[in-house]
């Protein structure tokens, strides 16, 4: 099992999420490999590369999530499960946060609890992928 | 520490996931109590009557997450954290499941997971209650 | 074959049409179980109970018509055939009367013709019921 | 009584339509006078020449229910009774369905029942014109 | 001539201006009946069954003014002159409580005074039973 | 304290309207200085002459409240207590006269009274000033 | 009979439009008052005075014909015909010029023949004036 | 010189109005030649036949006004200036009938009297024929 | 294989755009039959005779590109692979022009080259008739 | 002659169409220098570098079609004639997909073929730059 | 050259604003003259009598900036290059702001620098009038 | 005092820009970095490393104004005052030109001036350093 963590705010935060993440998959037997980019060019890159070499994508996408279509069509692309992560819960945000352009090609999203919105999200996937046949609805 | 589930799809499920949740809210030193009803004055009703008893609340509000500003209102007026949490992922479904109308008064949110969603959404909110600052944004 | 109809403006209209309703019924061998009420809440539970008790459901949703997605998703849920009826044309009234929210979940509609409304949407489904593949477009 | 049935999907299923509405019609009394034509045209000079010669209109204005305002206007002009019918539940499909053009002027609708649709929509236009005062609303 | 008040924002506020309304209504000679729910079809409910029983109704419809057309029709039905009363003032506040459903049967509105503006609403309607031929315009 | 009515239809009410509220303030223990003008540049001027003169603004813009935002403008400069009236209820009327420009910089409303309507918003803005915090919702 | 044009663009052209005017009204037996003023607040002074003075306005609102609803109300409270009147095709220009608020309360609306527009209108107004019923559609 | 008619309601008006039109054309030197069709198809037809034969086009494409891009390209192709004119004031109506698709391609409009349009809009038009600079705007 | 061309602008151009297409049709071993008209209802006639006829359509529907949702059915229901041609880009033209009505229910679209957009089109379909399955995205 | 293809779906695609361009190149006399990026950047700088260097452009930008004003300036600032091609019909999919930013910048489109879309716009914009003045509309 | 500057906040800050605008131009060799109104009907007054007594203009519309049609055809009729000046920086701030009507009849816009806006604007107005051709984009 | 500039059209412009940049700098003591790229994800990353190298952000973000919310984040996270500058004004040119995405997080904007809106835009950067406190509106 593998997971990609593209983007999100700031290096030191990334390095410490990372750290965390490392230790949370150890934990449930999964490994991950973290990245970060500013660049869609980037994000979209790595995750046409992702089939073949992980099972699953968690993506932050930050402020991507709102206008890039061309994410949303990589991961469709890949068709990997993906999960969307925020940090804060942009629902509650400005109006302009409201709406994600890439959740359409994700099977879930965890917002709204700092670092561990990405240590609950892995354990989602993992378990999404441990089991074939998810709820369908709510 | 005590949170509340009020609307959830079926009342067999809703058996099974309330199990799943009182087993891991005992893991970690939580207590739950749930909660269903189709009315969405029953739910405004709970959510009223939940401050001083609970110290956050665990909503799947179904269709009504789509439609109920008393809903939104009811979670303003009690100030309790809460955390939004769905079977399936709404944004990747049809257009009008969308948009979260209780989502400004929620903390984070939790969807996509099918039942494990609850369980996801259950630890975030004890994260959440357990440090007093989280990160802000994503 | 069993229909049931939940809403309807007035009692005394309720009685009435329920009567006419029963009369046809016999009419053309079903049965017809009438229920009224103003809570959506209500709406949502019976038409969640009428697997394995009903055939088919008659549903005059009134104005929860315009904006209700939880009678949606309990009709989407129940999978049985349903006929939307109204007293009047909604879509010859006001325009926030144009946008039917339940007719996604809809077989057919029969609007317009007062409390006959009831009688030909009873018959459209009861037709509906005995043949298995209809007309596809119009 | 006469009523007048302008557009309908291919010409097998207009004959068969044609014949049973006749005989339905017969049933009950009525006489039908049914014409079919693409042209848009062709549906507003009929629907003007029907004042005086028919007493009632049962339309299938197929897609141009959602664009026509010309279809609209005749029919306002010639102030008889119209009923709207269509073989499928458009409100059930594609967005660009959902609104008719037509409804502003007509009392009445049945959709969804193949071609059971015209049967129906014929009674209702009777049982329309047989009483004075209709039920407002619904 | 009789009031009623059927939503307020908690109990403990509802007793109070009951109390105020009661003896406000003592001193121009009137009665009112005040009544609290969170669920829109006891609203419903209750207005349906004011005809007869009342004179006029004073209405804090909550959030349930910018959702509920079942409320506004059920106005339309009693055909009751009804004032539109807030504690806040709605159209100073988020962009989705800028509009009321209700407003189009209402005959005028008081926001913005705290409790007050139930008296100054109770005050305006009584005037309103008063006086056969109000001002049309403003 | 004073208070300053701007905008009102015709000459005749206005003057009947400006005696029924100087009676009225002087039973209150307030004095008003009413002026009209169909200037939209007289009644920014006056708005903004206000501060010092005055404590506080009851305003009907009448049609102006519907387009203009230098009168919202000159409301939040002013910084004063300001009661938006009307004779009619405009939300009751065209769609156009559904949204308030200057609503977000009043502290309440009292519409379609009639002449009642100063005469309670009058009422209202003086009891607003002599309560320091007034009820925050509704 | 009289009528009066408010605003037109440039003095000149008002002058000579105004001498066109008054003699094409005395072949017709007409009367013209012709007022300029780039101020809403005047226009609509000016239309509010025209009642008993006059039978009849022909207005070019110029750019307050997009955006004033003031005039609008004007137009419906003196009740006199008006007629609309451009020197260029408004609707044929930007897309902010496709709107008129003032046309609801116009009888007529003529444009895009320069001054002629104003003896097109001046003609059209005096016939109007002079016959009981106008043709209703078109 | 020559103009064209289309389309207007019914033949009896159309032909009062042609009778009008030939007398008022012979008093300025002008020739008419009137058609009139309820098919998009013929009116698209004739104005594409209008070049070298006419000198310009009279046109009321009544509910057609508020549909047809495909009489707007006609016109554009043509290159004659037309006049558009309606017997009602369209702008006055219905939400539908406020947007003109076919003015951008028009040089001016007359509407809202009667038959007395088709009149002053010939007028105007040979007017706009014989002059070669018109008044640019209004 | 056969394809056929109901719209173009003028007769000259179709004679001569047609010659081009039977002479490129030779070479490429197809057959083209070409017809114009300026009704919806013939293309709707024409495009529901073209089952069993033919292979193929290549369709420039002119401006009823954007507006008529009959075409769109027509070749839905004819299901046979249809290529969308315009002689201009619409989409580099006005705001109106940038929506397809028909481009649903096409297979690809060659546009802005002029009369060589048919040869070009012409080309396209032939091949997508050889071949089985054709690249899914882009 | 040079054209420039920037972005397609996959290496192993880009280069087998990549082959078959320079094939089709080489038969009609021209020569073709593909490139592919997932970054909006490099794209930019591709087109700003081609002036001078290429005679036209042929560009698939895939998602960031319906999202990237940065490239359609960049189109225009080159002023090179670009032909827009996609493997797909994007306006038959879905609704996000339908609208084109770089249409605006284009001479022409060919989508939906597969791989042959580059092809024939490859032969359209050799003809385009071979032919000064093409067909304006359509 | 001759600027002038119609609305700003206040008469105190305006005369200070003023000093400090005659002091900048007496350096840069320019000559200013200060107005200021809360008409609109002023403002287009002052513009449209600007041509021949002045060389540009630099203008604060404050609030009309968002809502007056009138301002902006004064300013394409006077045709003198205009700056428009903020105080603040409008798009900044509250939706409503976001848009200047007037913009598309200026040269450029300085906002955001308090009463450094009107000196900035000046230096950039002469340097525009003192340079024949500008920078076409950005 | 540091300022830097990532985007401007062109490399022969930018130069001879920061040139004068640098000049003028150096005339009221303050030191430029002039950057340039057409990579969202570069310019993301210069924002993000501002902090604590510079004082103030001088930005041309071009065409990803309209698009970028990215950009915005960077500049609300980074909370250095920034200034927007355009070389011509982008509000007085196509409708999707209008919006600035990132005017939310800047200070004030500068545009139209071609490159003095850079020297005008410094020169307000550094006055709006130098002093604590800004006019607040306008």
């Amino acid at each position: 099992m593998g997971t990609r963590e593209p983007t999100i705010y700031g290096r030191a935060t990334l390095e410490e999420i990372h750290g965390r993440l490392a230790a949370r998959a150890a934990e449930i037997g999964a490994r991950v490999d973290a990245r970060q980019s500013n660049h869609e060019g980037f994000i979209v890159d790595w995750i046409g590369g992702a089939r073949g070499a992980y099972e699953g994508i968690l993506l932050n996408a930050g402020a991507l999530t709102h206008t890039s279509i061309a994410i949303l069509d990589a991961l469709f692309a890949v068709a990997l499960p993906c999960v969307e992560v925020h940090l804060s819960n942009p629902e509650a945000r400005e109006i302009y946060r409201r709406k994600s352009r890439i959740a359409r090609a994700c099977v879930g999203k965890v917002s709204g609890f700092g670092g561990d919105s990405y240590l609950l999200g892995l354990e989602g996937l993992v378990r999404y992928l441990e089991r074939p046949a998810n709820g369908p609805t709510g």
